[in-house]
């Protein structure tokens, strides 16, 4: 039964339960030729703050998890090829909701030039790999301290 | 503007942005006298799984995080007492939710009788440190794997 049906998920009740009913995610610790990792920053209306964020974004109706990841690390930064592995998949908060995050280590990445769309007002950051342990200790977006302290147990940061 | 209004959370319109307003979540690494991680097995309907997990739950009306941390964790499991300290905060999904989780550690606790509220069915799970790598590959629940790696980063797992 849906309670609420809004733009960007909506509400059922599945036995007994309200559960919001989310479109699945990809995310990418994005690692180009010189080994820096970029981030986004970007403004969330939800928790009224500006976040450090792995690239991230929607997978599509009929779009694998993996070309979600490299079409939203395309647009929202330019970065594109490189070398493509999965890290981890995880629910974000599987008491309410069903979004899933599938994340994925790339390197070797190529520059390139970022489209943004229109909602998306993002700042891209690049960091060389020693700042890993201070964003881990900074870092308030969960599948971006995933990411962060699966880089660091991999690479030894 | 309250769109829907549900028992576990509400949705507003924020900004032109459909936002899940959900209560704070305190959860624990729980580590025993002998050095024993004590998690939970749970059904979780949203996600139509069961999930091992950190003890957790909501931060209730006027109540702190750690105090939280310590009622969850006493009722789901029974342990009590030990020495408590903040390991870090963060959102779930801040493009949706404002849904935020107080992650505590807490070392050498001493068993006792868990009271599990009724709408709980949880499996208590009590597994040696050197099952936390494996239990990294595995876990799917974000929270619980943010816990894991941090306890594996700190103790060098």
């Amino acid at each position: 039964m849906t309670l609420y049906q809004g733009p960007a998920f909506r509400v059922e009740r599945r036995d007994g339960r309200d559960v919001v009913v989310h479109a699945p995610v990809a995310a990418v610790v994005a690692l180009d030729h010189d080994d820096r990792l970029t981030l986004v920053h970007q403004h969330r209306v939800p928790v009224a703050a500006s976040l450090l964020e792995l690239p991230a974004g929607f997978i599509d109706a009929g779009e694998s998890p993996i070309e979600a990841a490299q079409r939203e690390l395309a647009e929202e930064t330019g970065l594109h090829g490189g070398e493509w592995a999965e890290m981890a998949t995880f629910f974000t908060s599987a008491g309410f909701t069903d979004e899933r995050v599938h994340l994925f280590l790339a390197t070797g990445l190529e520059p390139g030039a970022a489209a943004p769309t229109e909602d998306e007002e993002l700042e891209v950051v690049r960091v060389p790999l020693t700042d890993v342990p201070a964003l881990i200790d900074e870092c308030r977006d969960a599948k971006t301290l995933i990411g962060l302290l699966l880089l660091s147990r991999y690479r030894h940061l």
